[in-house]
This record gives C-alpha cells, structure tokens and sequence, in this order.
C-alpha cells in the first residue's frame, strides 16, 4: 500500500509554524504496519491542492490530509475537495451539534463561519472531531482513499486515533512493518558503521538499518518488513540478538525514543529522586524529565539558576567559589549539586553550568563551555564539555541537556 | 521564481524526527524574498530521489535538498545526484582538509567512510561546511539551480546563511516578498475573522492575511508581493495602519513571534526582574524564557516545585494551605508566587500549579485544570484555567505557559 501524506497551509510553507503533524501521523502508522511514502507540505490555494491531489492519486492508495479546515476564509480545504471530488457540501446534522457545543462549553456564540464548519461533501464518510469544531472526511474516489482532518495538532492526533487508524487497520492494511530503536552514545558513527559493516552484509532483503545521530546521541533503527503473517518481530529480534554483542557499553537503552525516559525507568528501578540545578539550560533538563508521565514518582524540582544571587542565596555555593572559578567551573557545579541536593533532599542531582551564547563568551571561556556535575548518594562528578562554537543557543543548550542526562545514568549502578 | 524544499530521510518519513530545516530554510528565504512553493520529504531510495528530481524540475527553477550526506551506506543522496547529472565524483581537496580538520579536533582517525565525504560531483560548485565534514553542492543544470545541503541542522543552517542565501540574492532574486505578524490574544478566530471582513475585503489583490490559532495565542500574519523596486514594505505598513484600531486590546504585539519575546521586552523597559514557580509545566516556562538571548538581563531564575515538599520546603507555601485547599489551588498559587519572589528577590513572578495528565485528575480537579497567579511589586492576581481534558499532557504544557506569560504581561504596566 502506497500512502502518501500533503499537510497544507501558508505558515507551513514559509516556516512560521514547524510541521509536526506529518511526523506524529507517520508514527502512529508505522505502529499498524502502514509505510509513509511521500510527505508533501503546499500552500492553501485551490491550484495547488488540486495539482498535488491529481499528482498523488496515480500512484497512492492512501492519501492523508491536514489542514485549512478552519472558519476563515484562508481555509479552503474543504470546498475545494468536494469540487475535486465533483461532491456538493451538505449540513451534516451531527456535525453541527458538535459545533453548538463546543461553542457552548467556550461560552460563544454561533456565527455564520462557525456554522460553515458543519457543511460536508455529501459523500463523505464525517469523522466526528472529539476536541475542535471541524469535523473530519474519509472519502473514496477510484480506487484511493483520501482523509482529511484538522491541521491543529491535538485535533488531528485524537481523530486519527480514534477514528482513522482503526478504518485503516479494517479497511486497508496487508502488510506488517516492524522498526525496532537502539540508543546508543560514546561512538562516533562512521566508526560504529565500520564495526557493523559484516553484521550489515548479512541481513536479509526485508531489513534495513538507519544511521540517526542528534546532539551526541545515536540511534540506530531496525526496520523489518513482511506479509502479515510472517514472523517479521521474531526475524527483527534474531537480528538484533546478534547486533548487540558488537555495541559494548555504548548501547544506553532500546525502544525508547528518548534519554530522559531511559533515565526514569533506571530512577523508577532504584526507587530514587531526582533534582536537577540548571544555569545555561533554563530549565530544559526538568522539563524533558517532566515531559514523561509519571515523572512525579521520581522527579522532585529543579533550581533554574539563572543569576548567581540565586547560585549563593538558594544553591549556598560559596561568594569565594564564584569569585576564584567563576560561576562556569568545576567547583560551582559541584557545589550546585550539592546544594540541589540538600535542598530537594534526594539521592540524585545533575547541575548545569555554562555559556549558551551567543554572547557572554571569554577568550578564556568561549560561548560552548560547559561544566556538568552528577551526584548519586555515593558518588559525584563533574566534566567540562566544549560544544563547537559554531552552534546556535538552542543547540547547546539541547547537547548540555543531552550529556548531562548521560552523566546522571552514568553515575547510576549498573553503568 | 519557482522554489521547491526536497528533504532525504527515512527517519523523516516515520515520524522518528520532526523535520525542522524545511521550516528554518523557509524562514530565511522569506527574508531575502523567496517563497516556497512545495516541501517534499522522501527516504533514502535511489528511485524516489530521482523520480522526486524529474518532477519537480519540471517546473522548479530552484530546488534546494537537505540529508543523505553523511558517512554511513544509507546515505545516497550525493552518488543518486552525481548519477542524476551524469556526472562523476572526483576528490576536492578543500573538502578532503576539511574533513582532516573535522577528525582532528574531536581526535578521530580519517577512514574509508570519511574520505567518501571529500568526493564530489566534478562540475559541481563546492559549498565549504564550516561545522561539519560533508561538503554542501550547488549545481546549475538546463536552467535549474540544484543545492545539496547536509541534514543535521545547525550545519544546514550555516551553509544557508554563509554560501547558499548570498548566491541566492546575487543570482536569482528578483522578487520581494515582506511578512508581518501581529500577535493578538483573548478574541477567538471565527469571531476577529467577522470584525476583519471589510477590511479584509479592501485589500490589495499582492496582499494576503493568514490566521494562525495556537494553544490560545492567535498570530496574524499579513503577507505582500511586489517586484524587486515597488514600495512593497510601505504598502504593507499602510495597510496594517488600518487594521491596528481593529484589533483594540487583543494585541499583544508586532513583528515578534513568541509570547516569551514580548515578556522580555517589557521586563527590560521596566528595568525589572522575573522568577519563575513552576509545578505542573516542570520548568517549560523558565526555558523558554531563557530561550531568548540576554535573558539574564531580566531573569533570576526558577524553583521548579514538583513535590509538595519543594512548595513547602523551599517556596514556603504553609503546610495548612497544601492541606486545606491542595496544591492545585488559587492559595497555593498565590504563595508559591509570593515565595518564589521573596527567594529570588525579583519584582515579577508567575506561579502554575495544575494537573497535566493523562494521571492525576479527580472529578473535583479533572486533568486540564490549571491555577496560574502573576505578581508585580504592586500587584498580585490568581486564575483558574480549565482546558480541555481531550488535550495531551504537552498541549496543557503549553496552554499553560502561554496563559502564565499572558498574564504577566497583564500584570505590567500598559496592559
């Protein structure tokens, strides 16, 4: 099955709004078995939705759409399907009623935009918007079937949820693929893919291994494709059983996309809470920690601090530490650890300081200089990272963030 | 001038990574005047690099690509390029130093996989990478301009700003294109689309005005056309000189796009400083406050609260407050606002205390319910905010932290 997947709209195109839909949607269909093909990102005008449609449908059997669903008159999505599809709009009674109440629950009133969303292409299969006003479409037209939903995020992740993967699932899908996920640090990919090079010779035409490098932390994909009743899990494991051998101490978890739930589950394992004292990150480790549910179990707080009156006055790091090192320096991040620590009162912290740029820089202590510092209950150490200097804020921020995470599991028994 | 954005990437296709270059190249080629006509994202097959190439060459007279360069036998995109062209690889030496320059500083060996990276298609024109070792390709072939970028973002964005944006305006530009947002709040869409009717209906047929909603915070963005010599700035400026009395008190601000700038700014013409007491959002406030560069000019820091004994140990929230009226509460709130303010010795200060799921709710306090209270020297405010409980546990992050900085800005002077 050939699926292909356009998200329209202006903000898209001149990257005022990052495009997440497409990848959520190809997630949740890689979960069922169904292989995206072809993401396409256009504007909201009539030519161009019908050109990419007509483009599309010759070789898709599945066509998922987001996007320009909304009331105002940049929306035109809809009324440019049914002219696609030579469909006339319709009030669709159930529909409406979803708009007079969600109205109803936002305190407003019914206008004559509003009332617009309720209209459908009178052969549309309505899917019923559980947390917007615009209801989605599932509409087949020779032999391809198209889906349309709202562009806004949540609206879109619910309907395909609940009411697009399992019509797909029913409807649709022949074929089973399997991507298994290993998170990996320490080594430097074109030397990981040296040491793999035979295991990669060997695998059989079905899998293939992706290469993922992010901010100091690389993850290798296993995607294994097979008929749906073909053992493809099995065959994926049986392949994997003889790739981890070649990946030693630097393979940090499986099947999980991100550091900061494989640090919780090692947290959740050792019954211990966390704190974490943030300089240059902000605020970022604990919100990434906070972003797994269940945080709670293990997660205590954070001190963001930013100015060293809150180092001194919160942290209790020493006026003569700050004066003799500087506030970026092993001996601050050491006492910040250990001033979280006392003060959340828990068995692990991690303290973050350094120069995010992009000003603030010294010839001494360029704009990347990073201290980190890992305390468990019997242990604690720091470490000095040198981020090029030629990455943006963000950057450094999200590769401290990175590496103070695996410094945390790295002072966790067991690594 | 016809612009098509082509991203390589299986790990695209399935959702593993948020595609956010062809966002960030759609940005900068909106500043020089360039608009997008098309993003296309595509895996790392032969056959789909080279059909996606016919297509939109077809049409395209500029066709920029990121990813495929790397080192590893996933990455295709520059023999698929060479084969493409009909041309072959030859070894530049530029690029060959540059690699040797790459290893050295992170104390790596050149091998087989690395040295790969020096060759280039022989007519191309070699884009050096300042902070990577696969070199960037521009390509000229029967009147289109092909430009072959790496995929890792901060070394995409660097080629883009330093090789790729300045040939762009020397060679190809001839068109201006100026965006303008305004950033309203408090006025749903469908209702500011209803006030904005005739005004909308007046404007030139160059000019085009998109509604962008998100997490409570509406964006509009006003977009005009014009040949490289019209007074297209002037033009878009007189007509938003119309539209600004419409708007009344919904507007937040001009020309900025987040919420957390327009906070600084505010705070830094006031000449005062802000903290943060973060329970629910786990210190998303804090980073994105920090986000901003020079942000230590009117931030002090965060105490990120997520167990009660934080709240009582650190903010001083009394324990019979917790007891009475539990941590999701206006008097919880309140003095957490006020202690963090007392801590970190600042004239502002924002507190949120909520559940953000998908645990933790109770039919008295379902998940989605939020209590947020802002405080300045003067004054001090509480709210309580009910979202909706079909969101995710990120969306209520962020309608969170939106409503937190909304309401500090509500909490200044002019507001």
């Amino acid at each position: 099955m050939k699926c292909d997947i356009i998200t329209i709209g202006d903000e898209l195109l001149i990257g005022q709004v990052v495009d997440t839909n497409s990848a959520a949607m190809a997630q949740m269909l890689a979960r069922i078995g169904v292989d995206v093909h072809e993401k396409i990102t256009i504007g909201d005008t009539r030519e161009q939705i019908v050109s990419t449609l007509r483009s599309v449908s010759a070789e898709a059997d599945l066509v998922l759409l987001t996007g320009g669903l909304g009331p105002t008159r940049d929306d035109i999505t809809k009324s440019t399907l049914a002219e696609y599809w030579h469909d006339n709009l319709v009030r669709d009674e159930a529909s409406y009623r979803n708009v007079e109440r969600f109205l109803a629950e936002r305190h407003l009133e019914m206008n004559a935009l509003n009332e617009r969303q309720a209209w459908v292409p009178s052969r549309a299969e309505v899917l019923p918007n559980a947390c917007g006003s615009a209801p989605g479409m599932w509409y087949e037209q020779d032999g391809v079937v198209y889906v349309s939903m709202p562009g806004v995020p949540h609206e879109m992740s619910r309907m395909m949820q609940q009411e697009v993967l399992p019509r797909i699932v029913s409807r649709l899908v022949t074929q089973r693929i399997v991507h298994r996920t290993l998170v990996l640090a320490g080594i430097p990919e074109s030397r990981l893919a040296l040491v793999l090079s035979a295991w990669e010779d060997q695998l059989p035409a079905n899998m293939k291994l992706a290469y993922l490098p992010d901010a100091g932390v690389l993850r290798l994909r296993l995607t294994a494709k097979g008929s749906k009743d073909e053992p493809v899990e099995e065959a994926a494991e049986a392949q994997l059983a003889k790739l981890r051998p070649l990946l030693e101490s630097y393979l940090l978890g499986e099947d999980v996309q991100r550091l900061e739930e494989i640090v919780g589950l090692h947290l959740l394992a050792h019954h211990a809470m966390l704190a974490t004292a943030e300089s240059c990150t902000g605020g970022n480790v604990a919100r990434r920690i906070t972003s797994v549910p269940g945080s709670s179990r293990y997660f205590a707080g954070s001190v963001v601090a930013y100015s060293n009156r809150v180092k001194t006055e919160v942290l209790h790091v020493s006026p003569e530490t700050l004066e003799m090192h500087g506030a970026v320096s092993r001996e601050t991040v050491l006492e910040m650890a250990a001033g979280v620590r006392q003060l959340l009162q828990t068995g692990y912290a991690v303290a973050i300081s350094g120069i995010a740029g992009p000003d603030g820089g010294t010839p001494d202590k360029p704009v990347g200089t990073v201290w980190i510092a890992a305390a468990s209950p019997e242990d604690i150490v720091a470490r000095c990272f040198h981020f090029p200097p030629d990455l943006d804020r963000q950057s450094i921020v999200e590769r401290a963030s990175n590496e103070a995470l695996r410094m945390l599991l790295g002072v966790m028994p067991q690594h």
